[in-house]
């Protein structure tokens, strides 16, 4: 059973999360709240999600498993004005999700959760960690896309930076320690990342956000932050690519 | 003789109304203003439209006709501003449309109207009627072609709804009583309708209009309202789709 | 050696209108400013700059050739907001040009210079003189676009007029005396333009910029303004299209 009411813009922030990553994702529903893990297709990214009940405007729920097509749901979402209230309600017997805002509901099939397992997530204990605002990082994302398709970053006890190189032309954003809001070195550190993935992951991120960046050498890094005014934790796991030169 | 001065902003609403079922159309005009009658090339829908002279800032006109490529009035229209003034002027000479904005002059060929007959608007006694503002129902269209090309039109002394059913979803807009401007109910009704050009109609279609909507069971649809600050009525009708199931 | 800096908004006002004719330049730098000569691939229009050192925030600079890939500059620019000041240094050692936008640094390989001679700028003794604001004529422009590709400028001691005609269709732009800023005619002219190259040069000048237009009957159109608030000067030349018939 899972009956709950959420603000629009609540619900777009959670959505923009999770679809960066997959088309359809299990929503693992608890009477607390509701947590998911999803790897993308290519098996490179992960992400960890807890949203507590607190998020939502009204939430009944028993333990319950809902595998949501995250298109359909942002279809609905584009209905919603920025200050409407949309009700989603589980209709066990037909194994739908009614989704109602204003005068218009929306009945969608459930996914089939049957080969949706969930991911085991990586306990990894990693040298490096900073946190930055996101709008500090999302201009040197950008910047980066121009010149190649993969992106490095490395931090020291100076401070972070994403590096890219292209053929006839480089790219950097340097962050020293002034620019950042924490930074703990155990050693200084370099991976490398696929740039497409990585960019798509820092956009879907709200303006304003503080984000914390958990890296190693050649190790997956780890990105971690709040969402629905914290009363939601995301972590996004990013496979390093290895160097081959 | 047709030789008339326009608001862009109420020209921009006659031709856009227009331009959703024809390219082309014949303009009837007499001393007092003029009607239009047009079928769309799939003979599907029609558009029955009386524009006074009143609409006009001014309007020197005999009885004559005027075939004008609605494409080429857009391109015209879209050089003008919002508060700007449009000449028109027939130059029977040369059988050419002369179109003035600001210090720009457009000369455009008349189409040739031979081949256009007006069509007959039937005489439909239809026994449900429901008047609503036109915001209600574009949300509710929005969320229909999600889902499904058709949509069903019911009516019933409780109210209206729009109803779309696609293979896995379906989309709903119910107005009850209270919501809309008026209702007229002889008998429970309900028609299916292709969804493009129920769309296309109702989007064209100034926001906060009061649109009325007469409906039968298997029967057109007669959507009225009117434009130009009421010196204008557009009758649409719309045929329906019958279910084959 | 060349090292400045200079606001994104001038820099971005230079590139647009460098950029109607060539994807790449060769920026001739002195200790005084820079200048660039080039013409389009086809041969049909030259672009002759002249910027000042007063247009840029700083500029340090001995003679030297910069071979510039203007698409990579307006990656740069892209990540500039409206007040942000972009500093450029040449790296002699590696051929490249480093431009830093906040804690962005870009590094490109600069182009190669050696086939790109200056164009000889032709000294025309043009009978016809007009200064306009932008603004009036870039409607005109747009209308003439939706009825031919090619646009016959006309002066004369009652004023200026653009003129494009179609196989249906014609469009003209009168602009009598009172409204040009300035007119000077030795006899009456009339010459006919490629209108995309013609189109392409006066949308890229900035809304409200006096431009003076130089013309002759079958000669190339001279079109020069001002730009960076009056510390560059650019002058276009345009090569007529001879009717045939």
């Amino acid at each position: 059973m899972f009956n709950a009411k959420i603000r629009s813009d609540t619900l777009k922030e959670i959505v923009s999360i999770v679809s960066t990553l997959v088309d359809e994702a299990k929503f693992n529903i608890t009477p607390d709240g509701f947590n998911l893990k999803a790897v993308d297709p290519a098996h490179v990214a992960m992400i960890d999600l807890d949203v507590e009940k607190a998020a939502f405007e009204e939430f009944v729920a028993d333990e319950t498993e809902l595998g949501i097509d995250l298109d359909k749901m942002k279809e609905v979402l584009r209905l919603a004005g920025s200050g409407d209230i949309l009700e989603i309600v589980q209709d066990e017997d037909r194994n739908r999700l009614v989704m109602t805002v204003g005068n218009i509901t929306r009945r969608m099939n459930l996914v089939d959760t049957t080969g949706m397992s969930d991911p085991r997530v990586p306990n990894l204990s990693l040298p490096a960690s900073i946190s930055v605002n996101i709008n500090e990082m999302q201009r040197g994302i950008k910047a980066a896309e121009s010149v190649s398709d993969h992106i490095a970053l490395t931090a020291s006890k100076d401070g972070f930076e994403m590096y890219s190189e292209g053929d006839t032309d480089s790219v950097s954003l340097k962050l020293p320690k002034d620019l950042l809001a924490t930074l703990e070195i155990e050693e200084s550190v370099k991976s490398l990342y696929p740039l497409d993935y990585f960019s798509n992951m820092m956009k879907a991120i709200p303006s304003g956000t503080i984000v914390s960046i958990n890296l190693g050498s050649d190790y997956p890094v780890k990105i971690g932050f709040e969402l629905a005014d914290g009363k939601g934790v995301v972590n996004y796991l990013l496979a390093p690519r290895i160097e081959s030169d």
